[in-house]
C-alpha cells in the first residue's frame, strides 16, 4: 500500500489520479490532497478520500469540513503535503513555476515524485536532479510523452538510445496559415482536438510552447542531448512518443489519449497493475499521420528549445515569459502571435545567468515576468 | 566475436544476414553457410566470407571451390552446419517443414537459434521448446513481427502482458472482393506491396496463411494463449507488431520494412549494436492505417489459428497442406481460393494426433502432403 500526496488534486491530472486510486484502493491511498483556490471541490474530495492532510494554498478552509482530515492553508503547507511522512509518492500536478519548490522538497525528503508539473525540470532541471541525488528521491514522469519514452526504455541498456521523438498533437491551429494564426481567439485556442486539459496547458499546446517544455524535460529526465531529441506532429495523439535505438529500431508507446495510464504507470512503476479503461483498438484508432513541426509559424517551439540549449536561467526565463503571455492572451490583451513575441523579447532582455540555487531561478523568473508584463503593457492601448 | 551458421544463406533472409555481418566484421563471422541448390551463389559467398563449412543440401559441390572451406552435400551435412562447434548462433532461414530438424539439432547442441523458419515452431512447437530446455539452447525470433514483440517485452515482468497484436500487411489482395480473389494469378500474388521475400512466403502473405503461422509461433515463443493473440491488417508494414500490457498501455516496434534489423537484433540480443540503414522518419512513413482481418475472404488464416488451438499434429498438417497447395498454385494447377480449400479438406481428412516426436510430426506431414496432392489431383482435368 503506497501513500499518495496529490498536489493539484482538483485539476485535470488530479482527477485522473483519483480515478486510478479508485481502481486500486488496496494499493494506493490518498494521504494528502492540495488545491489552489477550489475549496469546495477539495472539501468534497477530502470527504470522499479522507486524506490525513488537505491544503488549500490560496484560500481559506471551507466551513464544515470533516475532522478526520487536518486542514492547512498557504504555501508552506504545500511543502508539508510534498514531504508528508505517510507519502511514498508525491504527484506534482501543479501548474507553473510554483511547482518547482515542492518537487525539490519531496525529492530531498526521499519521495518518488510523479511529475506532471513541467516547470520543475524546465526551470530547475539541474537543481531537481541534484535534489534527487541528495535526498534519494526518484523522478517518474506523468506527461504522456515522457511516460511513453520511459516505457520504451524499459530493458534498454546504457548507450542503446540514438534519438527521442516526442509527438505533438499540433493543437487546434495545426493547419492554420500565419494569417489565420494572427486572428485566433482564446476560445478557439481552448478547443483542443484530442486532449482535455487545463487552460494554460491547452494554450501551450496551441503555440507548441508545450512541446518545447517537453523537449527540455526529456533532456533532463533521460540524459539525452538536444541534438538527439526531436518533435513530430501527430494529430491523432495515439502514438505518445517514440525512441530510436542505435540499431535504427524504433519503439513506441501508444493508446487512446487518457492521462490515467501515465499516472498509473508513474505510481506503480516499474510494476504494471491491471487497469480498466477504453481498450486500445488499432482499427478504431483510425488513420495515423505525422507532419514536421512548422517552426516558422509556431516560433514558441524553437525559442524554447534554444532556451534549453542555452541552459542556466534561460529556460526559466522562457517559461516565465510564456506564463505571463498566456495569461494576457487568455484575458484578450495579447494576440496569439504576440505570445511568441513576448517570449522572444523577454529572452533578449534577460541575459542568461547561472542557476545554482532555487533563489537564482526564482529571481530570473521574477525578472522575466516583469519584462514580459512590460512588453504587454507597451502593446496595450491604455 | 560470435560464430554464425546461416542455413539458407543464398535466400532473402540469408542475404540480409550477410549485410549485417558486413557492418560488424569484428562482432560476427560466418562459420557455416548452406544453400539448397544454388551452388554457384553459395560458392561466391564462400569465396567472400570464407566459412569453415559450406553445405549444398540438394546438389553437387561446384567446380573450382576454394580449399579454405570444407564442402559437404546432403541433409546430414545440414545438421552438421546446424551444430558446428564454432557456431554460437544458427540462423535458420530455411523454408518449410525441412527447417524443423536443424532447429532441434542446434538447440540440443546448446546453440542460439535465430529463427526465421516459421515451420519449426508451427510443426514442432513443443518439441522445439523441449530441445531448448534439454540442450540449453535459446530461441530468438527473426520474423519482423516476433522480433517486434520481443523488443516490446524487454523490461516486462511475468504477468505484464494482456495481448499480442501481430500486424499483417494484408498482402497484394487486401482490398479484393471474393470474386476478384477467385481470378488472381501467381504473378499477381508475387507482387508484394511492402516486403521483398521468397515466393512461398509471398504467397502465404497473400492468403494470410503466413499470419496464422505467426500466431502459432507467437504462442510458443512468448507462452501466450491463442485468445490473447490477434492479427490486424496494417498495409504500410511500418508498425511491426504491438503488445498490450495489463494496464492497457500498448508498446509497438516500428520502422521501414527491412529484415536486416530483426536479424541484427537476433544476433546481438539482448545487446543492440549500431547499424546504418534507412533511418526511420515518421513524416516520410506517411499515413498508417489498420483494418480488421477479413476472415471469410481469407479463410487460410482462421484455419491456421484453429489448427494451432487443436495442437498435436494439426499445425503440421495445416502447414504441409499449405506448402503443397502453394506449390500447385504457383504452377498454375490450383486457383487462389483453392489453396484454402486444399488446406481445409486436408485438415478434415487427417485427424489430430499427438506429436511426441520428430517422427510423429514427419509422419503427419507426409500424410498431409499425400492428402493435399490427392485433393489437387482430383481437381485437375487430366
Amino acid at each position: 500500500m503506497k501513500g499518495i500526496a496529490i498536489l493539484g488534486a482538483t485539476g485535470s491530472i488530479g482527477r485522473s489520479a483519483l480515478a486510478v486510486l479508485d481502481q486500486h484502493p488496496d494499493r494506493f491511498r490518498a494521504v494528502a490532497l492540495t488545491a489552489h483556490r477550489s475549496g469546495e471541490a477539495l472539501a468534497a474530495l477530502a470527504a470522499r478520500y479522507r486524506p490525513a492532510l488537505a491544503v488549500l494554498v490560496g484560500g481559506d478552509v471551507p466551513a464544515g469540513v470533516d475532522g478526520a482530515t487536518a486542514w492547512r492553508t498557504g504555501r508552506e503547507a504545500l511543502l508539508e503535503a510534498a514531504t508528508h511522512p505517510d507519502a511514498d509518492v508525491v504527484l506534482n500536478a501543479l501548474v507553473g513555476a510554483a511547482g518547482l519548490e515542492p518537487t525539490l522538497a519531496a525529492l530531498r525528503a526521499g519521495k518518488r515524485v510523479a511529475l506532471a508539473n513541467k516547470e520543475s525540470l524546465v526551470c530547475g532541471g539541474p537543481l531537481v536532479l541534484e535534489a534527487a541525488r541528495e535526498g534519494g528521491g526518484e523522478l517518474v514522469p506523468v506527461d504522456s510523452e515522457h511516460s511513453a519514452i520511459l516505457q520504451c526504455l524499459q530493458g534498454a541498456r546504457a548507450g542503446d538510445v540514438r534519438r527521442l521523438v516526442i509527438t505533438a498533437s499540433g493543437g487546434p491551429f495545426r493547419g492554420f496559415s500565419a494569417e489565420q494564426l494572427a486572428g485566433v481567439t482564446p476560445a478557439d485556442a481552448l478547443r483542443h482536438p484530442t486532449w482535455n486539459m487545463g487552460a494554460k496547458v491547452t494554450i501551450d499546446s496551441a503555440t507548441l510552447a508545450n512541446k518545447a517544455l517537453e523537449v527540455i524535460e526529456a533532456h533532463f529526465l533521460f540524459g539525452v542531448g538536444y541534438d538527439s531529441i526531436e518533435a513530430v506532429v501527430h494529430p491523432q495523439s495515439i502514438i505518445h512518443s517514440m525512441v530510436e535505438m542505435v540499431d535504427g529500431s524504433v519503439l513506441a508507446q501508444m493508446g487512446f489519449p487518457t492521462m490515467e495510464l501515465p499516472v498509473l504507470y508513474a505510481l506503480a512503476y516499474p510494476e504494471r497493475l491491471p487497469y480498466t479503461c477504453r481498450r486500445f483498438d488499432p482499427v478504431a484508432a483510425g488513420t495515423l499521420t505525422f507532419e514536421a513541426v512548422r517552426q516558422a509559424d509556431f516560433p514558441a517551439f524553437a525559442l524554447g528549445v534554444e532556451a534549453g540549449r542555452s541552459g542556466g536561467t534561460a529556460p526559466a526565463v522562457y517559461n516565465a515569459a510564456n506564463e505571463v503571455a498566456v495569461k494576457h492572451f487568455l484575458a484578450g490583451r495579447l494576440s496569439f502571435p504576440g505570445i511568441a513575441r513576448a517570449i522572444a523579447e523577454t529572452l533578449e532582455r534577460c541575459p542568461v545567468a547561472a542557476a545554482h540555487s532555487l533563489h537564482d531561478v526564482l529571481e530570473a523568473d521574477a525578472r522575466a515576468r516583469r519584462c514580459a508584463e512590460d512588453f504587454v503593457q507597451r502593446l496595450a492601448p491604455c
